[in-house]
């Protein structure tokens, strides 16, 4: 028999983040690798709580079918924290339940995307995002990410041909943790609306904030064409696949369909649950915690780098999120490099599979809330001892 | 702004079943519409206990991301159920855990289908299925569904042209209730094995036989070809979304990859309360029981259709699932008389929806198993007076 695979997987590369997963079995192994939370942050006795509460009060009703939509009262909780953190108006009829934001991406791209359509992404731009879009095998066009946000005069250029889609993540950008300016925002706002394009803007870590001031969505100034995402998986858990999205009826109309027929409706059992813990704690006092906790591996983990890293090596300092996002000098490579880190037992994801067109080989990306401070100064340590010795090699030549 | 939609969403179609759920509200309304499990048989207490029992001995694990593939322990316990039910070997990496059934249509859509690929479907099909794959625009070949299974010229014919994909539900099919014989399964085996056609075999209602004696899969028979699809939704949970599908290495390392794009990992948090749930009870005794359930209210239909129903009404009469399958005098249509059915507060499925060409319009699909006993004498007394009188105009027309 003869295996006949559609044109769009075979373009589709296997996630480097997945072939990191088999080192990970090692116990000595340190890894900097994948995004996960600090597991000391996931609200167990609470969700405990309120699974007992779920099963004893609406058992049944809470192990049927539900809406494709999603659950309500989990919707309007949405609704009333965007109203509560940025006084944004969302009816709960314009957010869709989805498995984390990353089904988000595949909703969307199948609701729009046609192959060779063209999708405007950030440089470097989060790989989980590019995997699903490339299965409807749309063209990306880069636009470089500064310390301010967007290149604009990168995205003017590339806004010229009205691409279907744009895709951002302004606050602690994965990979590199970097966030958009207020004044930068809102020149992208004005850039767009000459468009019909899209905005699709990803929100999985704007909450963990832990200094400086928020910056309000671009969804505020560019209402009708952004598609916004938001995941619980960064301050509640990310096992539960809890995400969501918010678009206008029209779009919303379509993403409902696609939603459908992906797979009915996300879980309801642990949409009950989720909001039951939701409605019964302070949200804000328990990612409160959570922030302390990531504030204190930042630091651990960018003391440890002043501390052992080369001098030529620059990393970003964000303000907030999950990540560190590292540039070796010109030429080294740290996808080279990765086996022989991963001999010394530290792991990380090479810059690459952020880039679309094979750059970006000196960068990589350091996740520090899923290891502890003597963890972060050890990995740190190793690491230090695979780029060092390289940077020393490549002067010397 | 310009919307610019996919052209794979303008062919979509709404759901026929959601625009019914708009009734569902009215109190009074009775529904033999959905494919919704009795409620009294979900086992809230065993959910309740697996739950208490993962929060508390590994919560902060059970939180976490974990493996696209779905939880090792849930694929080993699927397998071994294969095992002790049919004798059929499945090793768990042969496994992956989707969103129930729904979203493996998705998933094998997305790694086999370009767009006019041939897919083989009954006649007539299960329409989550075709509403899956049509976002993938396939042709379709409809092979007409018989007492004993699959009309074999029909599929010889349709085979001709080596399809890629054919999806078939060959226990208690959805939306007839009817079944293939042993001969029927082994005759479809043998001229597949000619074609590098992939077969999905789609088991939901497998379980749920209630008369007669268990057929072993086709798959057993096509074991390569075969994709084979199972779900805890009708024997646990449907809220759970959880489902799995069984390949070949081949074949899953495309479906892992999808996969991952389409949501990264089932929930988790589930997969492990569900894993528990199995360990720690009998599946064998819970099943039993839903069994004794469905037939009554089978039954209770049966006999309230022999009363009430005009006698040129013909009904399958299923060994097992959740469907009776009616089929009305020549040209009357089911469609057509469904907001008259509305009007007097009962509800079904056209039989429009289960076919791709628009036929069938006399026939549709009843679900007895969220009925209590009153209800479906009820329904079919409201049913009845609708049809008996459509039947009456026409006959005197």
């Amino acid at each position: 028999m003869q295996l006949r695979f559609a044109r769009r997987i075979s373009k589709t590369k296997k996630s480097f983040v997945r072939e990191i997963f088999k080192f990970l079995g090692d116990p000595e192994m340190i890894s900097f690798s994948g995004g996960f939370p600090n597991p000391n942050s996931f609200p167990v006795d609470g969700i405990k709580e309120a699974a007992i509460k779920v099963l004893e009060a609406d058992g049944a009703n809470a192990l049927q079918y539900s809406s494709s939509e999603g659950y309500l009262p989990l919707r309007q909780y949405i609704s009333k924290r965007y109203q509560k953190r940025f006084g944004l108006e969302v009816d709960p009829s314009e957010i869709l339940i989805c498995n984390g934001s990353q089904q988000a991406f595949d909703l969307i791209a199948k609701v729009f995307l046609e192959v060779n359509d063209t999708v405007v992404i950030e440089y470097p731009a989060y790989l989980g995002a590019l995997q699903s879009f490339g299965f409807y095998e749309p063209s990306y066009k880069e636009v470089k990410l500064t310390s301010s946000g967007l290149d604009l005069k990168q995205l003017e250029e590339a806004l010229k041909d009205n691409p279907k889609l744009m895709y951002v993540v302004p606050n602690f950008q994965n990979p590199t943790g970097l966030s958009y300016s207020a004044e930068n925002r809102l020149a992208i706002a004005e850039l767009l609306k000459k468009t019909d394009t899209i905005l699709i803007e990803d929100d999985p870590y704007g909450e963990l904030r832990f200094k400086g001031v928020d910056n309000k969505p671009i969804k505020m100034l560019l209402d009708e064409q952004t598609i916004m995402l938001g995941s619980f998986s960064k301050i509640v858990s990310p096992g539960m696949r809890m995400g969501w999205l918010v678009a206008k009826k029209d779009i919303m109309d379509k993403l409902v369909m696609a939603k459908q027929a992906s797979d009915l409706h996300s879980n309801y059992f642990t949409q009950r649950i989720l909001t039951q813990y939701l409605l019964d704690n302070d949200i804000d006092e328990h990612i409160k915690k959570i922030k302390v906790m990531y504030l204190s591996q930042r630091e651990a983990m960018l003391s440890s780098i002043k501390k052992y890293f080369d001098p030529s090596i620059i990393t970003t300092e964000p303000e907030g999120g999950m990540f560190l996002w590292a540039t070796l000098p010109e030429g080294i490579s740290s996808m080279s490099l990765f086996q022989e880190a991963v001999n010394e037992k530290i792991v990380y994801v090479p810059g690459d599979p952020f880039y679309v067109n094979g750059e970006g080989i000196n960068t990589l990306r350091l996740n520090y809330t899923n290891s502890t401070k003597e963890e972060i100064d050890i990995g740190i340590q190793r690491l230090a001892k695979v780029f060092n010795k390289a940077i020393k090699k490549t002067n010397s030549r």
